[in-house]
Parts: structure tokens; sequence; C-alpha cells
């Protein structure tokens, strides 16, 4: 007990790590990404007719680039926000936004799995399953952070609140949009992608701004 | 309103971490473009001149990669530009940036549709849609900045100025080549190429350096 | 001699470049890991019960997937503890992290062979060969580094004392794990996974913190 | 000319930012060679014996590995030397080193052209191009850096000179191997690895350190 305790007390201590962890991350997801657009291949294409309705043909992977995109930027700012309230880390907590990065490698293949069945179920609770767990995985981080005194005196309070009701907040729509989902694939996203539009630019119509 | 505004006050305030995201997008945009020069299959070569044609036949796709290489090059240098001269940045900024760097993460995809599909217009429009995009990005992202007062004291008037009008001048040009590629693909290829060599290594030569 | 002495003198002291190219390392890494998720064919799915068993079919997968991520993660954390007790690094210290790094870049590699090859003794003694070289590159790491006399002064005796033992007793439960799987791969798996999870979550049951 | 000199005064100048793009791409050059590494068809196999004979058969793949790893470590590990001695950057270093990096990406390339066709001096010269460029371009930056009096004031004199010599002799030994490689490309490549070896561990043998 005392040799794990005291190894324990001198890991993951370094936040400046996790950030730069972080950013690797975040950067070869939405590079990734991209590397779904496939190019039409070139003995079909003999017209410059053909080649803009191969590329039209693949327009829905446009839009499930675009979400996972305001994914990923949603994410990032968040966990951003999160970190910057940090005092200093400790093995656990960085152990807790390992897990939260595990969950955004997984984005790039759901995003996938989405784009190539644009109409199934399965492939949008899938979709929606990896949105959750990225926002109960940056929860987790925070609820321990506050608990192990990790963070800055002063984001105890109404920072603090902040952070947990914007996540509640978001995730109690996107939930919404997974119901919504369950009967119509398509007007499910296309209530996520207006949910996380609200987030990303934050518009200042009231009755948004008020959630 | 007030939560809003609240989580916004302290989300995407670190420029550290903008800049820690862009090099890893940027690196790995890089390193993707050559992932699409492809090694001949093994099972058609048989003697050094084979290798050698096979090889030679790839050429183009050289020719896109320095185009591509340059493009990298021109907007890393004119991010990073922009992003000394701040003082803070804040959740806007952050997301504007976030959008810009989305648009890096395209640019293999469309250098491999121009590589793919040398002498198409549709492939050079969208090549040079991506420049322009890049382009108005960055400057959507200086002139918010400046706007909402992020930016140094100093940089204001003068540097502001140069910073301008370095992305209109070159977008200008661009589009100059983009109107002579709609007649002939290959030579406004080549003008895009010439206008980032001066870009790039910037010459002495008046008539150039004066623009 | 004299120009290598001042050569190496001068290359390689600086700790941070060597923390940011392992994180890149680090991240790509686990990104990578991910790329071996295939979506299902779409020309074979015409139910969602038929993507449904499509997806559950890849379920081994997702074993190897947490076990290299587990990995990842215990040798991230174990790295930079080793890091943050450096007072300054050398050019030899420099390299023997990049020799531990090039042991990271081969894990997915080891992780699909594993995946393809389940069953297969060859591919498991691969993979805990990997996990092995892991260990003796880490330890090789902290050895030198004390030896050469570049830790903090404090890093002596107690908390050097703990990285070895942690070090030390991780690889000899890895190496039982081995030794089972020799004779049932499928036991030694779970075996490593078991201790993997025992130093990634740290429980506090006393028989496992005591070891 | 006013605006270019303007513009360029206050753009690359920042030696930070120069450090995390390198580390990102070398960071991603080394994870890219493993993805060379192919798992065997699992159609093919169905006994350990087999599976052993296919991963043996690839084992060319490893020794071009081993080369192209040390090649990364040891231009990483120059460019961070060069890049420590410097006082401050501008825009042109950033942009030499810009195309240091380039030629960075282009080493998987190389790697995998090597590997496939490892008895064809075509390929042989091409990696062997790629090296001298590195050096070259290594070469070039450390050039202008002093030239330009961005580097340290105590770098000039001995310490630039060995940085200086260190180059040329390690391309001259290159040299060598390349002439060797046009005859026999397998001792060619032995010799490479060999020099190379010498600078990485930098053994203490007289008449290699006094090289």
């Amino acid at each position: 007990m005392e040799t794990h305790t005291r190894y324990n007390r001198i890991a993951g201590a370094d936040v400046g790590r996790l950030e730069a962890l972080s950013d690797g991350i975040f950067a070869f997801a939405a590079t990734v990404l991209v590397l779904d657009f496939h190019t039409p291949d070139a003995a079909d294409i003999h017209t410059e007719a053909q080649l803009l309705g191969a590329l039209a043909a693949s327009a829905p992977r446009l839009m499930t680039w675009l979400l996972s995109l305001m994914t990923l930027g949603i994410f990032w700012v968040g966990q951003q926000t999160g970190l910057n309230q940090l005092e200093r880390s400790n093995r656990d907590l960085t152990w807790l936004h390992f897990v939260f990065l595990a969950i955004v490698t997984v984005l790039p293949f759901s995003t996938r799995l989405l784009a190539d069945f644009f109409t199934y179920r399965t492939a949008f609770v899938i979709y929606w399953a990896n949105i959750f767990l990225l926002g109960a995985g940056l929860y987790a981080t925070w609820v321990y952070a506050e608990w192990a005194k990790l963070i800055r005196k002063d984001a105890h309070g109404e920072i603090s609140q902040a952070i947990r009701r914007r996540i509640v907040i978001a995730q109690s729509l996107y939930g919404v949009g997974a119901v919504v989902g369950l009967f119509n694939v398509t007007l499910g996203i296309t209530l996520i992608i207006l949910i996380q539009l609200n987030f990303a630019i934050a518009p200042r119509l009231p009755i948004l701004s008020r959630l």
C-alpha cells in the first residue's frame, strides 16, 4: 500500500503534458475525419459532369463530417475550460482525462459508421452514445477534480456550477435528439446539429441562451 | 443568458492551446499529403528501368504536393503571425480559429482530388476554393480579434493594416489564377504556384514586392 | 574525440522537446489504434439486425483495443513520472527515450496482429514482447538518468526505488501472464488485462496494493 | 517593398511554434513508418508455423524501419541542437526549417520504396537522396541562422564549427555508402546503417570518434 501511494503521489501531476496529449489527439481525430473523403475512381470519370456527380453523391458524408467537427470543437473547448481551472493534477485525474481522450479517438469510427449507414438506427444510436460518453467523461473529470480539491479556489461555487449545468443541459438536449432519432434518424441528426450549433456559435436568442 | 455569458467568459481564453492544436493539425496535414505517394506494385516491376518509369509516371503528384506544402507553410506562418499579436483569446475567437483549422484538414483531400483529376476544372475550382476559404477564415480571425480588442495595443494601426492587406492582395492574385484556370487548368495551377513562391520566398524584385 | 564530446555536450539537452515528441507519438498511436475498427461493407448490410451482427462480430477487436489503450496510458504516465524527476537531459538519455518511443510506435502493429490472430501463441508472445520492451526501455531510461546524475537530488533514494520497483513488479506480473498464455492464450490475455487494470485504477485492495 | 518588409518583420519570429511543428512532424513520421507493417492475411494462415513464416518473410521491412528510425532520431536531435542555439527566428529561417520538415515527411515514402524494392539501385539512390537533402536542409538552416545573426553570441565560433563539421562529415560518409551502394545495394545499406549507429550511439572507439 505504501509503495502504491508513494508512486501515485509523484505520477501524473503535470497538467501541461495532459494538455499536449489532448491537443495531439484532437488534432489527429480532426484530420482523420477527412481521410474518409475518398476521391472518385479515376477509371469511372471521363467528363466534368461525371466528376461533379460523383462528388455530389458523397455529400451526406459532408454532413456527418460537420457534425463531428462541431463535436470535436465543443469538447475540445469544454475540456480546455475545465483544465484551465486546475491548480494541479494527480494520477487519478490524469487517468480520467485519458479515458475521456480514448472516447475522443473513437469519434472518427462512429462518424464513418454513421456516414456509411446514414438511415440505420444502430449507427445513429452508436454515434449518440459516443457523444453521451464524451459528456459523461468530461463531467466525471470535473466532479473528481472538484472533489479532490485540484481546482483553483475561485473555481468552486459559480464557475463549477456553470460547467456542470452546461454539460447536463447539453446532454439532456442530445438525449431528446436521440429519442427523436429512434423514430426518425434524419430528424434526430438534424436536431443534434442544431443543438451543437447553439453551443458552438451561442446565438443570442433569448429562448436558447436561457438554456 | 447569464449562464451562457458566465460560461463563455471562462472558455477558450488560452492562446497556447490554440497554437498547440494548430501545430498538430498542420503537422498531420503535411504528413498525410505524403501518404498519397504510392509505391509501384512490386508485381509489375522487374527492372530498374520499369521502376524509374513507374516513379516518373507519378510526377504530376509531386507538383500538387509542392503546391499544397507551400499552401500549408504560407497559412501556418500567416496564422502564427496573427496569433503572435494576440494579448488573449476568447471563446468566439477560438471557434473562428477552429473553423480555420477545419479548412486546413480538408487540404489533403483537395490535393488528392487535384492530383487524380489534374486536367479537370471541377478539381481545380475545389482546390482554389480551399485556398480561398483558408484566406477568408484567416481574415475573419484577424478582423474579429481586432474588433473584440483581443490584440496587443501596438498591433492596431500599421501592423493590422499590413496583415489585412497581405491577405487581400494574396487572395486577389489567387482569384486571377482561378479565372485563368477556368480556361486552362495547367496555366491556372502554374500561376498559383508562382504567386505562392512569391509569398513564400518573397523575392526582392521591385515589381513583386511592391504588391 | 574532442569534436564528438563538444557536439554531444550541446545536443539533446531539452526535456521539453522530448515531452512534446512523446505526447505526439502517444497521441498518434492511440488514434491509429481506432483506424483498425473497420465499418462493415455497406453492400452486405440490408437490415438493422445485420448491422448489429456485423458490429458484434468485431467485438474481440474491442478487447485488444482496451488492452492497448491501457498499455499506452500506463507507459505514458510512467514515462511522464520519470521525466518529471529530471533536472536536465543529455544526448544519450534523449536517444534512450527515442528508443522507448520507437517501441511505442510498434504497439498499433502488435495490437492488430493480436486482434487478427487472437488464438495464436505467436501473436500473443509478440504482444507480450512489446509490453516487455516498453518496460525494459523505460527502466533503462531511469537507470541511466540516475547514473548520469540527470535527476533531481530529492529523486534519488525513495522515489527512485519506487519507480524501479514499480516497473520490476509490473513486468514480473506480465511475465506470469505470458507463461500462462503459452498454455492458454485467452487466459493469458485476461490476466494481463487484470494486471493493467490494477495498475491503471490502482484498487485499494490490500492484497493487490501491497504488490 | 515597405509592406513586405513590415509584414516579414512580424512573421515567423516564434521558435517555440517551430519546435512544436517539428515535434509533431517527427512524431507522425515515426508512427507512419509502422503503418507499413502489414499483418498477414488471416485467410492464408492456419497454423502457428504459417504465422511465424509470414512474419519472418517481412523481416527485410524491419531493417528499413530501423534505418529510418535512426535517420529520424539523428535529424531530430540535430535540428533540436541547432534550434537550441537560436536567440530568435525570422520568417526566412522559419521557411528554411519548413522545407527541412517537408523533407522529413517524405522519409516514410522513401522507406516504403526501399522496403518494396530492396535490391533496386533506383530505390536505394532515392533513399540516399532523402538523407542527403535532410543534411543539406539542416546545414542551410544553420548557415543562414548564423549569417542572419539569429544565434546566441556564444554559439558563434567553436559550437558553430562543431555543428557544421558534424553535418559535413556525416554526409561525406553517407556519400561513400551511396557510391558503394551503386555497385552493391545491400553493402551500401549496411554501410549507412553502421554510419548511423556511430552517430546515434557515438561509440568511444578512437578511430570513429576522431571523425
